[in-house]
């Protein structure tokens, strides 16, 4: 079998041959990986395993938490989130287990009722989301389901291309923009102060322009001086624009993917808005859950510490990811990717037309990933180069094989590109 | 003070100015007794607490509860609801912590997308749905959000009135119909056979016709033989309509209120449909919980078991309203009341004109009552007459003396009624 030290020098057709045998050894493991989705693995669930013993049920302020009731969020939960997301406790709201959920919910409200702005979004139609790409799946999904039209944005290391983002808001027609702006999914960057003071203070054509903010990565380091965001809220409120953004984040990385709690923060005004909705639709979310979460973290230094313990598991599958990449592709010119700070997601981007093969090929050595063009709308990426790497869930070990798996497909995918 | 055997053969300034002293005196006492929603009792909420206890994450399908995934809730809990719906599993999907969010997101997407039989409604608009009234108001508020026209339909002890409700289905426009098949919200009757039949077999002008079959209490008798309810997936597929029904649920009252679970049935082809528009909306909903509401309850037998234990903190307080009615006002023939065998509300009909000031007598007392017109369309009884007595929360001490105060607020404003 062939080391990894082969020189790209080497025969054409001799590294390719070596690369097959690699790939063929590696295949007849019989592997069985998943690296498709963002899910924490066991060990990190098993960090928030002491929530579980909860028996309190009253909360600070004397609520029965069994009983119906107190749409926005307990008290005590608000506080918690406004800690996180550095807002005032009556801008935010609590939701379920779902921030996708909450980001749904809005967008079917104005699309029926409108905002505190303008009139329902469905007597405006067409209308249409700026969608930075690559970008998250779900977000996408959501545009297509409701049939708003999707303008893809490219992003930078800063964020989404502001020149053409300030461009694209001059049509009213624009209804908002899909953000991730921390450790962004997949691209793993921060947006830049510039971007951030840029989309809060652009003119839009629509009045009910909005920015779906979602924060989802919030807290989410793996470095320990991590690079900081400004506040989305504050800025809008100061360049005039208030009502602008709607932020977003969640529990689902922090304690239980699926099992934890949503929150949505935002102007009085739009608080004011979506408990009007959420009213109609629900008595009120799990306090109990609530409660649990306030109890276990206890503020945001709570959490701090919690997730750094989430770090030290994560953190040794980034590097290996890096290391492997590095080491098999490193120079080759065939492949860039992301080097992010924090996250769940590594980008890789191939040579132009190479990604929809390099999955498959994986795929059939038993290793899943995120589809090909998931990060774009439609699933249709016109480069057909980005691939999603998510290396949370399996164990070190695995990951090392995975990645192995990978390079070693880029790597020929490429060879066949390059002689085509 | 006058005793309660004061016959209304005694001179009617004398009487008035007994019961005067009478409501004067309870209001002296500076109540402060809610009577206005269906809200359990902290002793019935202490049933449910060993579901805290719950340290397992694993199902018995080996997902890890504390991660992603499963929309459609998990097998387990979709055979606890399928037992106690009488249907299969497949056609159970399990929600978050609430039906109303369930039924509220069914009508949304039938707004914006459709439903398996045709376009959106939004499309078709204006669209009508058909309110048995008294009815529920935060069914009627769901329609009120969304413009959609509420026509009211009598009931009676077997249901709404069928001829009007075959009569009105001819109009394309109408599609869909608010049941609370079962110790309905707040007649306390449940639906006869044939109303059942007929819902199931009529002829609509709207394919896409849907009964919202609101199963709230079915499982909440206070009587060990209750009156059996005929099933409406069953029937609405013997006659050709599979598609018709949507049926829910919700362990609110039976585990914790808004910290339960919520479950719908229907058909298949209405389950896949709904699981389509879920997965746009969320990853999936609270497993955890879905957990410790099987291992706790583990079947019908064991929900069942736990309902009398409900039923054993429920009955006193209702018989005390019975008791207190009947005293006060038997025979008088300025109230007439519901006798129900389960759920959670009594509903007593004042002389037309009179259930307003009859509220407002009881409030300025410290007893706040459901808001008069609360159980119509837009809040407005056109006889005025409507009051949904809830007896769940307060203590039974708490019940007597609120239900004093109140048929003696009935009698007060009917002797004025009587006089004008």
């Amino acid at each position: 079998m062939t080391t990894s030290t082969q020189t790209p020098a080497g025969a054409p057709r001799d590294r390719e041959q070596a690369l097959r045998t690699r790939y063929d050894a590696i295949a007849a493991r019989r592997l069985a990986l998943d690296m498709t989705r963002g899910k924490p693995c066991p060990e990190q669930l098993d960090l928030s395993l002491g929530m579980l013993e909860l028996r309190d049920y009253r909360a600070a302020d004397g609520t029965d938490c069994r009983n119906y009731g107190v749409v926005e969020g307990l008290p005590e939960a608000r506080r918690l989130f406004a800690e996180l997301l550095e807002v005032e406790p009556a801008e935010v709201i609590v939701g379920g287990n779902s921030s996708l959920a909450l980001m749904h919910d809005a967008i079917v409200q104005a699309l029926l009722i409108g905002t505190p702005d303008a009139p329902p979004w469905q007597r405006q139609a067409p209308i249409a989301f700026l969608c930075p790409t690559p970008g998250y799946d779900r977000h996408f999904a959501i545009c297509e389901r409701f049939g708003i039209r999707m303008v893809p944005v490219a992003m930078d290391e800063h964020g989404p291309d502001m020149d053409e983002v300030e461009r694209l808001v001059e049509d009213a027609a624009v209804k908002g923009i899909w953000c991730v702006p921390r450790y962004s999914n997949p691209t793993g960057i921060t947006f830049a102060d510039a971007v951030v003071e840029r989309l809060a203070r652009m003119p839009t054509a629509a009045p009910d322009f909005r920015i779906f903010w979602d924060n989802a990565y919030a807290v989410h380091h793996l470095v320990p001086r991590p690079q900081p965001l400004k506040n989305m809220l504050r800025e809008c409120r100061a360049a005039g624009h208030p009502d602008r953004p709607l932020t977003f984040t969640s529990t689902s990385k922090i304690s239980f993917a699926g099992a934890g709690l949503a929150a949505m923060a935002a102007s009085a005004t739009n608080v004011r808005h979506v408990v009007g909705g959420v009213s109609i639709q629900t008595i009120g979310h799990d306090k109990l859950n609530q409660l649990r979460h306030v109890r276990f973290f206890r503020d945001a230094a709570g959490v701090a510490a919690h997730m750094q313990k989430h770090a030290a598991i994560l953190k040794p599958k980034f590097d290996a990811v890096q290391d492997i990449l590095e080491r098999e592709l490193g120079g080759t010119g065939v492949a860039e990717w992301s080097r992010p700070e924090g996250g769940y997601f590594i980008s890789l981007d191939t040579l132009d037309g190479c990604a929809s093969k390099v999955v498959a090929m994986a795929n059939a050595a038993g290793v899943k990933l995120t589809a090909a063009g998931a990060t774009f709308p439609h699933g249709k990426d016109p480069r057909d180069r980005n691939i999603r790497l998510a290396p949370s869930l399996p164990g070190l070990d695995e990951i090392r094989q995975a990645m192995e798996l990978v390079a070693i497909a880029i790597q020929l995918v490429s060879l066949e590109r390059q002689r085509a």
